[in-house]
């Protein structure tokens, strides 16, 4: 069958940017465009992501506009939303238009801004990013992301015996590896003891095991494997897996096994027709360090319970025997909503060439990609390897 | 090839609602499913489309919440979000799903709540929708959506001598036929002088011109045509064309061309093997009259400039030889922004099936839809056809 290839990735820095979501997510695009040595006539289908663009500057309708800027108006362009999750599924459904054979090329990719240059503070920015959870049964708690994932996280410690000294080394790790990537929002240092004594924001969580508001942007150029014989390292996407599960949390039956998580994996390994074990990394979505922690076990990356005692063992660095986010993850890197899912396979595919610098993990040749939306209410898990 | 067939349809009334969005929609699916005969477990995806939930009542990533409500939490869940085109995008992207067998039977739907029970009035809906036009070039000037196609209209009235009674023609007829409508928003009667002498929204718009805010939903299962033989009055799904054009407005090079419907009827037609001339009806985006004009020709009904003229003589009534809108479109039915898609599907489903009660086009054997977003920037063009 038809496989799916990424020929190109660009990004721009995660951080504080002026420039509005046009200008953004164009330089991400030309980037891509320059990595594959295409241009816009060689595209033809857009698949796009921006989770809160009509919330935070009322600016919808934006998969048009964006084509618009980056030279492919008329080309079938669609915005998809899926909370956190948003440029992962923009990234599935492109994935599956090209296997099928319906485009040749497609443009994928996600943008957000999430900072003050929205003139949104925190509080405000915070508000609108809790609409992705339960508008009847969470929002009117006053219930926010950071608590989100606190209750999922003190399920997990109250199961496993997961402890915040753990959860600190995720963070640490990570800011570690965000340090060595120039795109990353955080470049500081960072050590168990400083977050341990940062100001608690949701317990378990102290500021330190919260990943940032960010703007960014990224986009990937999309081929089917016979094309991209003809393109400079390619990579192929051999397994995407999506899943939902029951919202709000009250209704999961086991909140912390983050249960679309393991269903996407599963679906993913098995398209790939491979095991977790044949990862040479993983990039995961944690929002929140113990995001990470769940995200790591539902990968199939450890085993249930495992997965804060391997953070806290190292087993998970870039030098670990499983590494974890080598690029910052969200957590360093920076968490631009709509942007994050697309952002994780540009780091595969950077990883997967040989082309990461410093973060580079050596000899990766298959990696898994995990991108968690809402209250864990979707997941996609997609596969990228070097083509053999 | 593997075709795509409709097999249920479900849709709320159109108008005022007190209900959230999770039951409005819910009321849909359930009447589709209930259409179809199937149950949640023989929904293995689910394609949806909203367009303002965030910036109505702060209510995101909707698709697993959706899905949760209707029993089919778990299964890939994707939203889009292509301002008025909302839910014709996901039903294309599931129609593509469903001919590329990645999946065998879904649901696709939207739903949209648009009016004062949202807690907004007029104003702040119209800025609201404005999202949609372009955030940089468009909205600063104070230009909304009535304003956004009284500029299209204009020009087409320019070009081609194209009268405010040809328009109010529109309106009187689209009028008519929902009051036939049990689901309609509108049921009075109006006439020519009645358009003609409400006040002036948006010149050459007087207040009969528009189209109202409503709330609604509407739903669709989606399986194949092998799968559909074994359902009652399946209806085959032929075409779907989906183009954009580039934004913003003055960057159009014939504005009133609308160059996207006229790139999705192409690529709809060509799908479908057809003509415009085999169509028994449209149902069309008529958001505003000049819309439904410019809209009659773009899909090939009239030549150009004879879109006017021809709603004036009744060619585009229901017993007329080129009927348009018997369900009596967004002017008269209503349009709950990312229900209006969907709901074009549902009435076509229903007229070819011979189940379209006193509106019924006599004969129907083959309809298209045609669903417009934003400043003419996204257009799905679609062909549904009895199975032969």
């Amino acid at each position: 069958m038809t496989r799916a290839s990424v020929v190109g990735a660009g990004m721009t820095t995660f951080g504080v940017h002026e420039s509005t979501l046009a200008e953004l997510f164009a330089t991400a695009a030309l980037d891509a465009y320059d990595d594959a040595g295409v241009g816009p006539d060689d595209v033809d289908a857009f698949y796009f992501g921006n989770a809160m663009g009509g919330q935070t500057e009322n600016d919808t309708h934006l998969a048009p506009k964006l084509a618009s800027e980056v030279g492919i108006a008329g080309v079938p362009a669609q915005r998809f939303e899926d909370a956190c999750a948003t440029s992962a599924t923009a990234f599935k459904n492109a994935v599956q238009a090209v296997e099928a054979g319906i485009h040749d090329t497609v443009l994928v990719g996600g943008v957000e801004r999430c900072t003050p240059e929205t003139g949104l503070g925190t509080g405000e920015m915070t508000r609108i990013f809790a609409s992705a959870s339960h508008r009847q049964y969470e929002q009117p708690t006053g219930l926010t992301f950071p608590g989100v994932f606190a209750l999922l996280t003190k399920r997990h410690m109250h199961e496993y015996g997961t402890t915040e000294e753990q959860l600190a080394h995720v963070a640490v790790k990570n800011h570690a590896n965000g340090q060595r990537n120039p795109r990353a929002h955080f470049g500081r240092e960072l050590t168990v003891e400083d977050v341990l004594e940062s100001p608690v924001v949701a317990d378990p969580f102290h500021l330190m095991d919260c990943c940032p508001f960010s703007d960014g942007a990224s986009a990937l150029v999309v081929t089917s494997d016979e094309r991209a014989d003809s393109y400079d390292d390619p990579v192929d996407v051999t397994g995407v897996g999506h899943a939902t599960d029951i919202v709000p949390l009250s209704a999961k039956p086991v909140p912390h096994a983050t249960q679309a998580a393991r269903d996407a994996a599963a679906g993913a390994y098995e398209q790939a027709d491979v095991t977790a074990d044949a990862m040479d990394f993983a990039e995961v979505h944690d929002c929140f360090t113990g995001a990470e922690v769940m995200a790591s076990e539902a990968i199939g990356f450890f085993e249930d319970g495992e997965g804060g005692p391997a953070a806290a063992e190292g087993r998970s660095a870039l030098d670990g025997d499983r590494p974890i986010n080598p690029s910052g993850g969200l957590k360093a890197k920076g968490h631009p909503i709509g942007a994050t899912g697309a952002a994780q396979i540009v780091e595969l595919t950077e990883q997967l060439r040989g082309d990461a610098g410093d973060r580079q993990v050596e000899g990766a040749e298959r990696a898994v990609a995990h991108n968690l939306g809402g209250d864990a209410g979707t997941t996609v898990v997609s596969v990228v390897e070097v083509r053999s």
